[in-house]
């Protein structure tokens, strides 16, 4: 495989285009195929300016060759092989994923270490926002009382508790912005000794420290749970969990039935809020942000318009002091080799290596693989394979140097750009982000996803202006005028890194926010359930 | 292992006892351990009727010696050997935990095949209930619209839409029960073409097909996943999904935003709202019942009290032509051979060594096993290994033959007694329950959970008559009375019985249906997520 650089510089348009000129982008000046910008697709006969004729009516965001590819020859995108020619290539015709036979995933034992580092960009300073600062370093976008839970038993208990907090407590704490049961499929019925359950179970545990909870943790347990409340959140862990009792434990014999445990899960949830209504947002440098970011639906414009916007906005937060986390193992795969070389050191390229290849084994140990990624959405939307896809998802880490990798689950607290290992799933990538820390989140999607989560501000980025002109009311950041020439890769990047400090502040409402997206909590739990 | 007789004729205990006196249940001749059935336990010195002295402590619920044990001696109860001594027993010692050696499970290889199939029951005419036909045959013991959804990123969408559609249409359509959201964390981000992965995807479309769902379910897709519509749900399975569109997908062109989304579905919502607002209950067969049984949060009374209540129960409704399902793999891997022994047939019995087996290997494809099972809180609760559980839950299935097996998530169309294979986990095992079918579900709980489903009425059964009265607004039935001597068996096993026609008949609210009660869906997904 040919060693590709993603720089920005490559993926710039050249001005303003008219919009019912046909047009195609091609990323890289390597590149034999290049993808149809133009709404609803172009028609066979098509003429570009270049000269280049269309032999097939290609859609919106599929490939089309740049010149002849004999079967067998590479296909380049990104300025590296997506695949290998399945036939013979004409110069005009639509590049379908059949034609594409995809390239083994790079051998984790011959990467690069750290080979490529690249140089630190220059500080960005004065950079700041409101936050509610809290007692362990972390800063809070916003100020939620979570509930946390031991088990799946206690769910629906905690449900009507938090029906009833919300609707007869919360009004009296109006510097409180939510109530939310941090509930899930997990803590008994599960092989916990099983190579892997200690991800579940500290995911669980770094979940109730996320910044936005505020370091005012409760505890719903039902009692003969395998998940114990002192295993998943220790009372050692922040001085609130050594108020006696800091856990609602609903077999517990003073519970005299239902309305009891309502009633102690409410009177813990007061203590609670009165404690985190006290709390008043402070300027904050925005070091303080710890961004995560996420794609899903992806289709072939997310490598050239969205994804290269959140990279340049990643970028911007780095220089800043932040942290960016970027994820989604299964989708960096195929680029480990650009990532590994671009670690801060040997270390990190190592653990970044130590990370893919647990996952590789994972997938082996259920007869899957790499191959199992892109969904049928993806396809329809141009993404070929694994290979193009990961392309178009590693831009979303910029050009900074990686500077640390996590586990799934673990709490980050490097600054700068770290890769939390998760899988590419929408909701256990955004879960395990939130237990790494995440205080924001941008998320770019392409063929739309209506995507939110209940602990953290979603900034949605399309792709395509298509998309967010038909989803107004769902999409924050329109990067499809990249494509359209309307806008820069770092004009929509800027956009995006002042979207994030305003929303860390509490001064814009994401579409997320607005209707109350909640998608549920999704844990990673590679062992059986019993 | 000796071949142990589970008949209610051990169980029943010799009248109405002193609540103050001490006293233990043998549950079979041969046993050589007996438990403690005084509530709060007895002290060491106590000295029983029968001139057993203790000489530990011993907590409600567990273990005495009724005889020396020497080292390395099978321990009995059920009349079957749970253990072998780690330590030289002596008569009146408390038998715990560590001081039993557990036996291998059965070898699948060499279990009995149909060698010892029950005569049938004599059937029990004229029960009936009051319920809602189906045109598939099947029988619904609500009237409940379901909005199914073939992937998680459409969850918070509908969970936004069913909200209004229960507070503006459901109003106007009283002979309508609930609208409820068919929410899961798969359909896409998982590896569909995985082992396993049939499991999930005829999970989704058996729970669209129970009966309390009345034919009439619809769909709601974003668009871009793995699972498309036409794969979870055929258009030819049901007269209802020929209707053009019966699915919402909410990337769909015509979609403005958000709000449009939300109008779609309730539009669709309200056409299938009027159609089941016309339906009426008629008089049915208590033959139409599919009824699920199931424990959690099992103690050593569960095999004793309400198990073999809920088995005596099992019985009647087999008798009256009914579908009894029992499940729970890992809890009656090692009862498996009492089980195949009473097969109907060979095949029957062949087909439930072959689920054991799968089982077998999926746990150890985790590096788990059986031994995973038991929870502290079932260990608290007196019960040592997955030994004595099991032999304890396999009493649910009372003792008729068993007609036919399932796999997780299969339809099943058998009358009598089934074993529909899951796995223990409660959410797991009552979701794969309502795929097979379940209109009724009966809960046996010994610690005491909350436990409850949207789909169908639970009817929680206590162990313990301590449980009962302390989760006096929880807790349906108290077989506790069968160990104070205040019922029988039968009696009990009648109660529950009664229950079920009049909570099928919507005559009797269950109590988790009275605080809506209504636990997630989980899915069991034997595949790896990507
Ligand atoms: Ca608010
Ligand atoms: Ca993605
Ligand atoms: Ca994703
Ligand atoms: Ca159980
Ligand atoms: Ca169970």
């Amino acid at each position: 495989m040919s060693e590709g650089q993603i720089g920005d510089s490559q993926m710039k348009l050249r001005g303003r285009i008219d919009p019912n000129e046909p047009r195609y982008v091609r990323v890289h000046p390597n590149d034999n195929v290049a993808i149809i910008v133009n709404a609803g697709g172009l028609v066979a006969g098509t003429r570009f300016s270049s000269g280049l004729v269309l032999t097939d009516d290609v859609p919106e965001a599929h490939k089309v060759a740049l010149s002849a590819i004999d079967e067998g020859s590479p296909i380049v995108r990104y300025g590296v092989v997506i695949g290998h020619a399945a036939r013979a290539i004409h110069e005009g015709d639509w590049v379908m994923e059949d034609d594409l036979v995809a390239p083994p995933a790079p051998d984790l034992d011959s990467v690069p270490l750290a080979t490529q580092t690249p140089a630190s960009l220059p500080p960005l300073e004065g950079y700041t926002f409101q936050g509610y600062r809290n007692a362990d370093g972390t800063v809070g976008t916003r100020n939620i009382l979570g509930i946390s839970t031991t088990v799946q038993c206690v769910a629906a208990t905690v449900g009507y508790a938090v029906r009833r907090i919300k609707a007869e407590l919360l009004p009296r704490y109006p510097n409180v912005d939510d109530v939310i049961a941090i509930t899930h499929n997990y803590g008994c019925g599960v092989a916990m000794n099983a190579p892997g359950a200690e991800i579940p179970v500290r995911t669980l545990r770094n979940l109730s420290l996320n910044p936005n909870l505020g370091g005012a943790p409760m505890v719903a347990s039902l009692g003969c749970e395998k998940l114990q409340p002192a295993q998943m959140l220790p009372a050692s862990l922040l001085p609130i969990l050594q108020e006696n009792p800091y856990v609602v434990r609903l077999q517990d014999e003073q519970h005299m039935g239902f309305e009891d445990m309502v009633a102690a899960l409410m009177e813990l949830a007061e203590r609670r809020l009165i404690a985190l209504n006290d709390r008043r947002r402070v300027t904050c440098s925005a070091s303080g942000l710890v961004v995560g970011m996420q794609c899903g639906g992806s289709d072939a414009f997310s490598g050239v318009t969205a994804n290269p916007a959140v990279g340049f906005a990643s970028d911007l937060l780095v220089r800043a002091g932040a942290t960016v986390l970027f994820s989604e193992v299964t989708e960096v795969r195929d680029a480990v080799h650009l990532l590994t070389a671009r670690a801060a050191d040997h270390d990190v390229a190592l653990r970044l290596v130590q990370e893919m290849r647990w996952y590789d084994e994972y997938l082996s140990r259920g007869s899957a693989d790499r191959s199992a990624n892109p969904s049928p959405g993806n396809k329809k939307g141009g993404l070929a394979n694994i290979v193009e896809k990961a392309m178009g998802s590693v831009a979303k880490a910029g050009v900074s140097p990686l500077t640390a990798v996590s586990g799934p689950g673990e709490r980050v607290t490097t600054k700068g750009l770290v890769f939390a290992a998760t899988p590419a799933s929408d909701f256990i990538c955004g879960t395990l982000q939130l237990a790494a820390g995440m205080n924001m989140h941008v998320f770019t999607t392409g063929r739309g996803t209506p995507y939110g989560l209940a602990m953290v501000p979603v900034i949605k980025v399309a792709t395509r202006t298509s998309l967010a002109e038909r989803w107004h009311d769902l999409i924050d950041v329109d990067a499809g005028r990249i494509a359209t020439g309307d806008a820069t890769i770092e004009e929509i990047g800027w956009e995006i890194f002042h979207m994030i400090l305003r929303s860390a502040s509490g001064e814009h409402e994401t579409w997320a926010e607005h209707w109350g997206l909640h998608n549920e909590y999704a844990l990673f739990n590679p062992g059986p359930v019993t």
